[in-house]
């Protein structure tokens, strides 16, 4: 548990704050704070741990050499979102990454998954990705979704406890109670032929067009790392680039140098294709964003997603409003459709939105 | 003048240094103070201006409407070091852009121009361009200078006196000495003719290589901006790509917006090709970074120059020693050649060198 000691201090520097939702109150950790990972919340009756933090190696054979003294554990990993799922009294919740009970989520659990096993462990937290093209959240999405969204397991904790279930026990689970999951390529060693193996898992995923993958050591201490492909680095560069300011630039320098570490790993040529992929990405995106200033004078991006409950999606958007920095939340459409409620609206990016209305009617930078 | 006040404040904030060299002792103005601009230098006998910035357009045609009020001025922007050169008793000095007495430009002044114009008007500061590919401080050199360096006049100041001559004044001193200056355009207005022409001039620089134009208001306030071609933009991304971490990343998005926009204004088509050149810029220069430091375990650049005496050759390794931040400086050769001493040294780039012994040794970053 934690001590009151600590939530106390976390309150004064504002490292927690008082939320209420779906009419629970609780306390949030909005950043981390000693050893409690961001989005740790506590309820009234029990603590759920924030998701922690997965370092990343930009090498793989001499990453997992390093990182590894045990075999572990290769699974995907999903290019969506990170939910938690937990029962309270009679009712499932879903809470985001930091620690927001999410009201998309939440709202269609019922579609997504079987959470029978949560009657029967009322104690456990699943620990998941939600993906697809309708999410209200990221503007990626793996190219085996081709509508709404999907869910994925990859975890389970439990209420009051740090740390994960063994992948033993968590397989039990998944199929036990037939749980959508991310898929488990194997466990490996990080012996040469073991790595040339998994080196040709991660060309196939780059070619299919998949994010990567994440490693899990089979041991007490179940250390973990992930590791991206080429593929996906090009696709955030392509996805934010139309959005350029919001992001730190970092963003885009980090993703440079690992598209071209994996490329020399792989043993990749640097072909005029990849050159044309790379520089396509960053140029297409602001050449979007130039066009939708100069036609609506605002850069925009419009997200669809459906939910069952109308005042779910209105949550949802006041939720946004509230966690989005330097972007307005516009609801265009909120209509039944079958038995759910169809919910469009745009971000606008106002950073990017300035900085063309400056830079396109004549201004001056300082640089 | 600058009141000693100013000055006193300026010292107490570590805004203005002390310095000494060719034994000339004085206070140098490190950073930007009240309307002091960094660079401003005070002699014994009198102050030296720094050079003042100027602000980027990136838009052609709008910014010329929007920040002229007078006819202007363009002239070739040329890529290398800005230096002020000015007589001190029987001796010529050239000051680098942040104010300190650079020992390579001074020393090879009497190479560069004829400086008699100082010695019938010694209040005269001369402001110029350095550039070429034997310079010990940038990469990038104009494509038309094949060896050495060469200098290019711009503007003059007056000692003690913020401001610069008009352009009348400065071609007819300019004519009657015979100096090198930089290409002068012409004399435009921002009417719709007047901008066709010179997004003509841009579009021919930028095939030719050269990194863009300055325009400066022929008018009592003498107001100047920049504009940058796509083509310096793309080899400022390719030759920084080598030691990306050195630059703020910043440097690279900003350079991918102005590509961008220059392609739109000029009426440019998004080809593959420029994909190409944008990814190429990226990709080969980090790939450059990589081999190096998988052969040499250091990640660095070698420059070469020559200098007329040996003691010059020694104090601008001190310079520079002193003034790079994160790159270590390390002599490699330094030998009489004809009447010059070739110097040739390393900047070892230790951020990037440290990165990549992380990264390629299996180390995990957290992002």
């Amino acid at each position: 548990m934690i001590s009151p000691d600590i939530v106390r201090d976390a309150l004064k520097k504002k490292k927690v704050r008082s939320e209420e939702a779906f009419g629970l109150e609780y306390l949030r950790f909005n950043d981390d704070y000693k050893d409690i990972p961001r989005g740790t919340v506590i309820f009234k009756d029990f603590v759920i741990w924030g998701y922690p933090h997965i370092g990343r190696i930009f090498m793989l054979e001499t990453g997992l050499k390093e990182q590894f003294e045990a075999p572990f554990w290769v699974e995907e990993k999903v290019d969506g979102y990170n939910t938690r799922i937990f029962k309270y009294g009679e009712n499932y919740y879903a809470l985001s990454r930091g620690g927001f009970i999410c009201p998309f989520t939440t709202d269609r659990l019922e579609d997504l998954i079987d959470l029978r096993i949560l009657d029967e462990n009322p104690d456990l937290v699943i620990c998941a990705e939600v993906a697809g093209p309708e999410n209200p959240y990221i503007e990626e999405s793996p190219p085996y979704i081709e509508e709404d969204v999907r869910i994925f397991v990859f975890d389970f904790m439990r209420k009051n406890e740090l740390g994960f279930l063994s992948h033993g026990k968590k397989m039990e689970l998944i199929e036990k109670y037939n749980l959508p999951h991310v898929k488990v390529i194997g466990r490996f060693t990080s012996s040469d032929e073991d790595i040339k193996k998994i080196k040709e898992v991660l060309k196939k995923y780059n070619e299919e067009g998949r994010e990567g993958v994440v490693f899990k050591e089979d041991s007490e201490r179940n250390k973990r790392v992930k590791y991206i492909t080429s593929y996906a680095n090009l696709m955030d560069i392509k996805v934010n680039a139309k959005n350029m300011l919001q992001l730190p630039p970092e963003y885009y320098t980090n993703r440079t140098l690992r598209l071209v570490l994996f490329m020399m790993e792989e043993g990749l040529e640097r072909t005029q294709h990849l050159y044309e992929e790379l520089g396509k990405a960053f140029i297409d995106g602001l050449f979007q964003a130039i066009e939708q200033f100069q036609k609506e004078h605002k850069v925009y991006r419009t997200f669809s997603c459906k939910l069952r409950k109308k005042e779910n999606a209105i949550a949802l958007l006041e939720l946004l409003s509230k966690t989005s920095k330097h972007i307005q939340v516009k609801e265009k459409k909120l209509e039944k459709e079958g038995d759910y409620w169809r919910l469009e609206f745009d971000k606008i990016y106002l950073n990017m939105t300035g900085l063309l209305g400056h830079l396109l009617s004549g201004g001056i930078v300082y640089d």
